[in-house]
């Protein structure tokens, strides 16, 4: 069911800040940089074989990396799993007792159909599931 | 030179009762499980793609491990990327003035040879890099 770990999610105060040390100092290709303003967050992604690093910065106080990052400061924020017709394995999860965040697959950054779980029902990891339609959730 | 992330590395208090989550509602395949004396540490590797998850429990007070979960409790705690020629890879950080917490690389688990970076020098994340030797950091 899970295909691979599509991306890495990193909580950062400032994209412009962080991004060097990702490109220049590990080499890794920036693939994109966009804003998601459901999320109130700007992110980055960059290539690490076929995993990507999400660099995540708020655009408001209210965004949940702001939240994270006054509560824990700079550093990981979730794991996402790519998976193939996501809303079947949302109701695969809840039939096994699985608290999800989202009930219903929502749109993510870069066009992807995303539901998180509760940490609470993963040992205290923000996992996400993730799907990109049209590629069986392979890229 | 970052071929891929190899795995992405999670404390747990239990490995035992954090297991069934990743093999059974995830369907993710167990790999190995395994001791390292060294750290202090058992920890269970999970197949997720070319990427795998890397349970981690401490197996003394005096673990870094028992220290994190101390500080923040459960949660992702490290990501490993794949590198080759790893000394090397060591040499280009220092002559980037990024503060390695391994100067030298030093045995891990599954036999890979290892080396973490400073969260200080990378945005808060704590980063190893991870050279299987005989594969070149590919597997």
């Amino acid at each position: 069911m899970i295909k691979k770990v599509d991306h890495i999610g990193i909580a950062v105060k400032s994209i412009e800040e962080t991004l060097p040390f990702y490109t220049d100092v590990l080499s890794l290709t920036l693939l994109a940089i966009e804003e998601v303003d459901s999320q109130k967050v700007k992110v980055a992604f960059l290539k690490a074989g076929e995993t990507k690093i999400e660099l995540l910065e708020a655009t408001s106080k209210e965004s949940p990396i702001a939240d994270f990052i006054g509560k824990r400061g700079e550093g990981i924020h979730h794991m996402a799993l790519g998976v193939a017709s996501i809303e079947d394995r949302i109701a695969e999860m809840k039939e096994q007792g699985i608290r999800m965040i989202d009930n219903e697959p929502r749109l993510g950054a870069g066009g992807a159909h995303i539901a998180f779980m509760h940490p609470k029902s993963a040992a205290g990891v923000l996992i996400e599931l993730c799907e990109k339609k049209g590629d069986g959730g392979l890229e």
